[in-house]
């Protein structure tokens, strides 16, 4: 499908990717570029990466897909690094999780002829790094693909086939609709669980011992990289505000409810908590 | 260890309790009573139950151990209506998530002769019903034994023994100390899970197809059953409440941060997260 995918910034998503692809025999050649040397040497003589770059501009050159993996801030001033060393014809995505400004940003910041269209597979751990590389990351997962109005068409089905070919479910949405969504499926119970642990953290620190199954999976996205996650808050913080907002009203009923002593409005506000819970498909199932 | 174990209320807790009594040989015979024929039916045959009452009297008078697994606002109602069929020196527990009230009034409603010790064994499912019974759900878990001031030693140290027995770790503190602990710990989180699904249940019905793990550990609890938990956030509103403002603190700090997008702010406060987050301990480790 490819002759060269090039992979900016090898974690856990990039390794993965390109495992992921060489499994499925979607391209001839990998290569991957880190500004880390520490991630250079570990790229080094794993089977998934053929060659590995301190140069960003040279491990684009020869390209015909580059998937950007690095922090959601640093993406588009990689972009305008890589700008004029891309060969015409070169397709370039990224896996950001916020798509507004890197896709308006990232678009200008790149020549007419190369094809740019964001991305964002749903798929993660809070346990980063290369060394969790997973060809099976992506298995059913959903993905976005998020063109801008004038984005050509043959370019959004390429990337569209690519990733449907990792085994993901792609979704096409504008950047502002994924931006929306998001920040309510994936940000806000992201920061909620981190207010909620830094709150626990200020409490009793024998009380850990006591915790259950329950604890343990709501907040277990509060071990995530704090620096990754503080870059995406910023960039998407407009959406998760409003999201915080709506959720404060639910929270402030909640208080009342509890204050009051009110059966009613406990029960009634646990079964509609109920009901959207159980819609959520179990993992794996196709949308 | 004990001649008879009576469960009242064999749901997924109580009939698990069974299960692993008669698979530890801690018991020579077992003993359930449910309010409801189906339950009755479903016990019939098990395994793990010699014996099914429809009357609470009947199904107690013999026994040497009383566990009562019934929802938390049903219990005392339920000591009260058993206290005279009892015989004495029948030890008598209960595995409700609140302790306060259900320890005070439990105590009052039985006589003297009786032994009584309130205990929460902190294990469970969103999955109710004895048909989930699993011998193994107690193995590791964190078990509260929480005596009043005057319960005699040796009631204290039955009841630890029987614990202990089934694999949990036991933990002895005051029915109050031990709803503030689950206040913060089980409690709020569940309640913050239900509330936070209530909200993205009046967002667009679509978006459930992206909802990706985070969403989904974050959120699981809240698929428990409404009735249940309306009674347990009722029975320790006082603590759930006091818990529930000093999050309130932590998401104020948060929602500052997002609208005036101070990294600093946001980073120490996803870093606080994590710094907690990574304390917990793995699930099965020993405490």
């Amino acid at each position: 499908m490819f002759k060269q995918i090039t992979i900016l910034g090898p974690g856990l998503l990039g390794a993965s990717l390109l495992k992921a692809a060489k499994q499925r025999g979607l391209c001839r050649r990998t290569a991957a570029w880190s500004r880390r040397a520490e991630t250079r040497a570990k790229c080094e003589g794993q089977p998934w990466c053929d060659e590995v770059f301190a140069d960003a501009g040279k491990a684009v050159a020869k390209a015909d897909l580059v998937i950007v993996c690095t922090p959601v801030d640093t993406i588009v001033p990689l972009l305008e690094q890589i700008a004029t060393k891309l060969k015409p014809g070169t397709l370039v995505t990224d896996v950001g999780s916020t798509k507004s400004l890197i896709c308006r940003h990232g678009r200008a910041a790149l020549p007419k002829k190369i094809g740019f269209v964001g991305s964002h597979p749903m798929a993660g751990s809070e346990k980063g790094g290369l060394e969790h590389a997973d060809a099976e990351l992506f298995q059913g997962r959903a993905c976005f693909v998020t063109p801008l109005v004038d984005t050509p068409t043959k370019d959004v089905d390429r990337v569209t086939r690519f990733w449907k070919a990792l085994g993901l479910e792609v979704a096409e949405t504008t950047p502002e609709e994924h931006d929306e969504i998001v920040a309510h499926l994936s940000h806000l119970p992201h920061l909620l669980a981190s207010a909620f642990c830094a709150y626990l953290g200020t409490r009793n620190p024998k009380w850990v011992q006591f915790a259950g199954p329950g604890l343990r999976d709501t907040t277990r996205v509060a071990a995530g990289d704090p620096a990754l996650w503080k870059a995406i808050a910023l960039e998407n913080r407009e959406e998760i505000s409003r999201a915080l907002d709506g959720f404060q009203k639910e929270l402030d009923h909640l208080r009342a409810a509890l204050h009051n002593a009110q059966p009613f409005a406990l029960q009634h506000l646990l079964e509609r908590g109920r009901d959207f819970r159980v819609r959520l498909r179990p993992l794996g199932e196709k949308i």
